[in-house]
């Protein structure tokens, strides 16, 4: 079997409602799935697991796709084992990454994904399809036992990545600037996925679909861009 | 003895020098000292150890202070037991973290700060003064041992704090929600200091300095604004 990943930088886009924008490639990507399981151990608070998943259900029954949240299964384990497809959502990487490690879920989500599983995820959901964590831009409000994760694809993902703003009087470091900065103590590409953007895995071809066009950090060579529809070749 | 610590968000303001804002209050706290030793760890790359002791080394010429750098030292721990002043710049907090514990240097920096060893940090120098670094804006670059800093003061600092931007239309967190999340998880009160901002340790007395209020957020309570000169009572 071979991988099937759609990677989102974002859910939501500005004016938008939760997920809008990518329903049509969502309607197709999961056409003979029933029911996705949805992993809603990103988001840190203010609202609880049950109360994120009638989110993502709402968003799904616009396909008319089952959602059902894997904090419901008594063994999440075993519900990966079975899942026919697989959604996780944004909110805290650190929080995301430890979880799936104190539940031991990362080795199974791997091996479902390298199995053909497929598996939708957006903002930290498409952080973890990476090699490492490394590239989030989210607070380390959690200590994860490693920042190792999915490793689904051969880089690296920078989600809601942002292009310097003209004219800035803030003296914090762009988004450019911290990927560089991660590219002096490590080796893995980055691709920075602007919101409205995503990519669509089919076995190792991985193409870069929305709407922007994407920006590609390899160590020791200048950043580039690639267009709408490009095979990501890294 | 006592604490004596300046703790500033940032080196350098927009349309200033290196330290430029800061160079009175500098002159004023390092009065009878002559040598600082400087810490470089933070910053990733680009310029090495040297360059950026260099940097400092400049900046605190206006005031006729010696600097030297601790990477110069065949025992940065003996330095650091002897060093009659510390200055800890910026860069990357997970770096900087990372290099103190595998130096073993934590627990003598903090045993030298309470010994009353007069501290500046700015950015993730000032970062690690706090109970942690969780409340760091950078990449987690690398994997620390510990999230846990030097404790000089009795909650988080947030450095290079910035408010909701008007009609953003980036999806990302702001700044407050990424530190409303921490306090989902986490107790420690955090002090967003804005650019230009520091905070002056005196012992258990800690004043608000600089150009703008600071915003303290406190678990289960509204954020709410500290104005200059006000006693920090966390």
């Amino acid at each position: 079997m071979m991988r099937k990943l759609i990677i989102a930088s974002t859910s939501t886009v500005y004016g938008s409602g939760y997920l809008e924008y990518i329903l049509p490639e969502l309607e197709n990507f999961f056409q003979e799935v029933e029911e996705v399981v949805f992993i809603p151990y990103a988001r840190p608070g203010g609202i609880s697991h049950d109360e994120y998943t009638a989110i993502a259900q709402k968003g799904f029954a616009r396909i008319n796709k089952k959602i059902v949240g894997l904090h419901t299964f008594k063994d999440p384990e075993k519900a990966l084992k079975k899942a026919e497809a697989v959604f996780t959502g944004g909110g805290n990487t650190f929080l995301l990454v430890t979880q799936l490690y104190k539940l031991k879920l990362m080795p199974v989500l791997r091996e479902r994904i390298y199995e053909g599983m497929r598996y939708f995820g957006t903002s930290a959901g498409a952080n973890i399809t990476g090699l490492t964590m490394q590239t989030t831009n989210d607070m380390p409000i959690v200590y994860p036992p490693s920042f190792k994760t999915l490793g689904a694809v051969p880089f690296n993902i920078n989600p809601h990545y942002i292009d310097p703003v003209e004219g800035a009087k803030h003296m914090g470091e762009t988004r450019e600037t911290r990927i560089k900065e991660f590219h002096k103590i490590n080796t893995e590409p980055v691709i920075g996925l602007r919101e409205g953007s995503w990519l669509e895995v089919t076995g190792d071809r991985i193409v870069l679909k929305g709407t922007y066009k994407a920006r590609v950090f390899e160590q020791n060579k200048v950043p580039y861009e690639i267009v709408r529809g490009s095979v990501v070749e890294l």
